[in-house]
């Protein structure tokens, strides 16, 4: 896009003034275009790898720090959480001694306006089953990221599932 | 795009309602704004009642002709799909005679520029396993939409996974 007023001399006097009205939502960064974009996708992906830092470190509190106030947890084998409170619980049910988990994103992208941005990642998790056994699991994730009304970016929705097959019924006993 | 009524001579005289017009949405309107997101939210949400109808009839093609060619599905139990084809074989590994799979929207969110949107909602699924027992799953979905260059609105990322607890071990046979 073009704001051709603003290489008017003319219109120098007002450019001041307008500059104000304008701020950074105005006519020279209009509702984002491609620097929003690029930048927000950079801030993103720069924050989902702090949060997966969080996660490996099993720090509960950081970990859901990421979240916005109403954000969605879609965990799997479990009901939706649609609050800070059942995310945390969603974690904290997750993350302890003898879990390590982690991600790496494979796709972001934002919106034009460079507000939301989604991206698509996948995750290895280290864990014990109550008996002690080891389990190794693996998947993929989507989140959506939105910059909130202070200007920090959240995870407002996010959701992960395993890549691993479900477990068969045990082979019969003979 | 281009700020034509800042060409027009007398701009001081202008400036209050120029003020008034660029307050919230910057320059007239120039990647969005409130109506291209109410609008983004309301197309997107119509269409993805009209892609559930697809699953539910069981056409495969159709419910396929949503995904951007571009798209990622997140399957639960199952690798990521890059591509319209492993998304086509997904679906073709779910739906079939004795299945029926619906889903419904709780929450619809669109980018200010209008051409991205969320969405979280719940599904419900009946089928067969196997052994010819009916099986009942439901659970959650995450959406994402994106207009693409001709102006369709296609899905651009897409998962979901079951609410109910996975499976537990047999009761061990004595």
């Amino acid at each position: 896009m073009t704001c051709s007023f603003l290489s008017r001399p003319r219109l120098a006097a007002a450019s001041m003034s307008l500059a104000l009205v304008l701020g950074t939502a105005g006519c020279q960064k209009p509702a984002g275009g491609n620097e929003a974009k690029a930048l927000a996708e950079a801030q993103v992906k720069a924050l989902d790898e702090e949060w997966s830092k969080a996660a490996e470190a099993n720090d509960l509190e950081r970990t859901v720090s990421y979240y916005a106030e109403d954000a969605y947890l879609l965990p799997p084998n479990a009901p939706l959480a649609t609050d800070k409170k059942a995310i945390r619980a969603s974690w904290a049910s997750l993350l302890g001694p003898g879990v390590k988990v982690s991600w790496k994103v494979s796709k972001v992208e934002a919106a034009q306006s460079g507000e939301l941005v989604y991206l698509v990642g996948a995750y290895k998790l280290s864990m014990k089953d109550p008996q002690g056994k080891p389990i190794e699991d693996q998947g993929k994730l989507l989140e959506v990221w939105k910059k909130q009304a202070d200007g920090q970016w959240k995870a407002v929705a996010d959701t992960y599932n395993s890549d691993l097959p479900l477990p068969g019924p045990e082979p019969a006993k003979k």
